[in-house]
């Protein structure tokens, strides 16, 4: 299975051992999981993908469980086969936990989902730069998407510029708070809330959910004023308790909502778009400075550095110098005769 | 004082208006903000630069406002004057606030610390990627550094990878926490930890306090069993309270400690360089990339786009595509009247 297009068969034919097979190939950047996933690639664009962001300490993944278990039910009322494959969540854990951390995680999160196949879980720590977490959560999500899920959850830990990235990716983003949490201004950053579709006060069995509401409620206000707001959406805030599952059926409803809003509207197809349009830039960035380095002779980076070490030049002088050393990109492809003349 | 030279010298000369300017100019990526900075690029390399990174909701801007009045008056006893510059206070907020939120919060900091004109602060939003916030800050850290001031602290709101990644660029790195947040096994973000050279336990008034120091003191020594922690230094575990005060002389006494502990280890020297070494890969890579769409031929870039989202073409096969047109810049580098001859 290991043959890529082996391995392209097996996923479109649902099967989930060739899937994690993949998803392992992309996270850790092996070519046959990009060769795979690029074979795939027409089968993309189907599924709907919702980010979900929230601070820690919201119950996050707990109601993310159970938003997938309803979503499942919903969408396939009484399937309890594995096919069609349903929904899938994408648990980005961007600080890199010790030594099992996230595989813990991903059992607890598995018992709690267990007897329900239509739900498929995987668990993606940082091995490197947030960059590259962007990148690969984009191709595992895409793989999902190739192999029919309807429905990928791309769960991320909230607060941040770089998950709020990964969670904006998506058709919709739900953004999850707790009691308490609102009392704080500070709690309540307002790039979270601008970018919120949906928003959900979660433990709302806890004292303090119906201040979170008007305080959150009022935050909206206040960015509806400042255009945050699009129109024909209203974005709720509703209340939820993972634990008990109330609540849940609405964030459901909202979300299944959403996606109809967004088909009507032509968002849809917008945000689809920038999906992509951010996937491309991240790769050819990262494949830019790779072939840079790799052109480089030996030591001269290293050099540079040391200089700016020592304080003989600045980072930025530094940068132009090694650029204007190489005839630039156009200059090469529009004049290459006339550039290698002048050179001689 | 829009002329570098002239900029440059009123900021050597501890001119705060001058220093305002140049942060303006540095934030919004001015090219005479950068002129400036290579200027005052000799200058830099001696200030201690902490990191402070925590959850929304720790209280960590008063902490770090009361840690900066305390710095000060234990590194300039005495002194009321504007020089030295003494401490400096970077306040990253990575979520982009509605109309004013940062110049609100930067009022009531201000008004925290009026009276001791040895504490300046700066407040940092996101304006474009957080590549470029990262970017900015060490531009701005560099300027504070030239400008004089012994002490940075550079505050980010933490549990993203991207606000550690800031946060790391520093000397030292202190993590806040606070009561009640120890309780969540979520909270306690390992990759946090790791980072972590100084812990504090902030609002230690409230109950729950000395539960939230047990709970770290276990997850540290778990960290320890994998090798988080550094020979020669034991992460110290303190408790504040910024709106009394209480503990923060502790805090103060243990930055200091670990500053002497870097500069007699050798780590100060290594993390200076990091420090140095990320702020050249960040600037290399954004330049690459402009480079690159310049030198493209109008269009082609939209048009690539649109055939990924119709998905005739996945991502990854694009950019190969993309950059297999061109010749790499080695081959053009050393062989540059062969490779044009080959194309006649």
């Amino acid at each position: 299975m290991s043959h890529p297009v082996e391995l392209v068969q097996a996923v479109r034919e649902g099967q989930r051992l060739a899937l994690a097979r993949l998803l392992s190939l992309i996270e850790n950047e092996q070519p046959q999981g990009e060769a795979a996933l690029s074979q795939l690639y027409p089968l993309t664009g189907r599924a709907y993908i919702v980010g979900v962001t929230g601070a820690p300490g919201t119950g996050k993944s707990s109601l993310v469980n159970e938003i997938a278990k309803a979503l499942r039910a919903k969408i396939y009322p009484g399937l309890h086969a594995s096919r069609p494959p349903g929904v899938a969540i994408v648990a980005v854990d961007p600080t890199s936990p010790f030594s099992g951390g996230a595989i813990l995680g991903d059992r607890i999160r598995m018992r709690d989902l267990a007897g329900d196949a239509g739900v498929f879980v995987r668990s993606m720590a940082s091995r490197g730069s947030l960059g590259g977490l962007a990148h690969t959560t984009s191709s595992v999500a895409d793989a999902l998407d190739a192999a029919g899920f309807e429905v990928v959850l791309i769960e991320t830990v909230g607060a941040g510029q770089a998950e709020v990235d990964i969670a904006r990716h998506a058709h919709t983003t739900l953004v999850i708070e707790s009691p308490g949490m609102g009392d704080d201004i500070q709690a309540i950053k307002a790039g979270i809330l601008e970018i919120a579709d949906i928003l959900v006060v979660n433990k709302a069995d806890l004292p303090g959910a119906e201040n979170a509401v008007r305080v959150l409620r009022a935050a909206l206000d206040m960015a509806g004023n400042v255009g945050g707001a699009e129109a024909g959406w209203q974005v709720p805030i509703l209340q939820a308790v993972a634990t008990t599952g109330q609540g849940v059926q609405t964030v459901v409803e909202s979300l299944l909502r959403h996606r109809e809003y967004l088909q009507a509207s032509g968002l849809w197809r917008e945000r689809g778009q920038r999906r992509v349009a951010a996937a491309l830039e991240a790769r050819l960035r990262d494949r830019l400075a790779e072939r840079w380095h790799a052109a480089q002779p030996d030591g001269r980076y290293r050099d540079i550095l040391a200089r700016i070490v020592r304080r003989e030049l600045s980072p930025a002088v530094a940068v132009q110098e090694m650029l204007e050393d190489e005839p630039a990109p156009d200059a090469v492809e529009r004049h290459p005769a006339e550039r290698a003349g002048a050179r001689r």
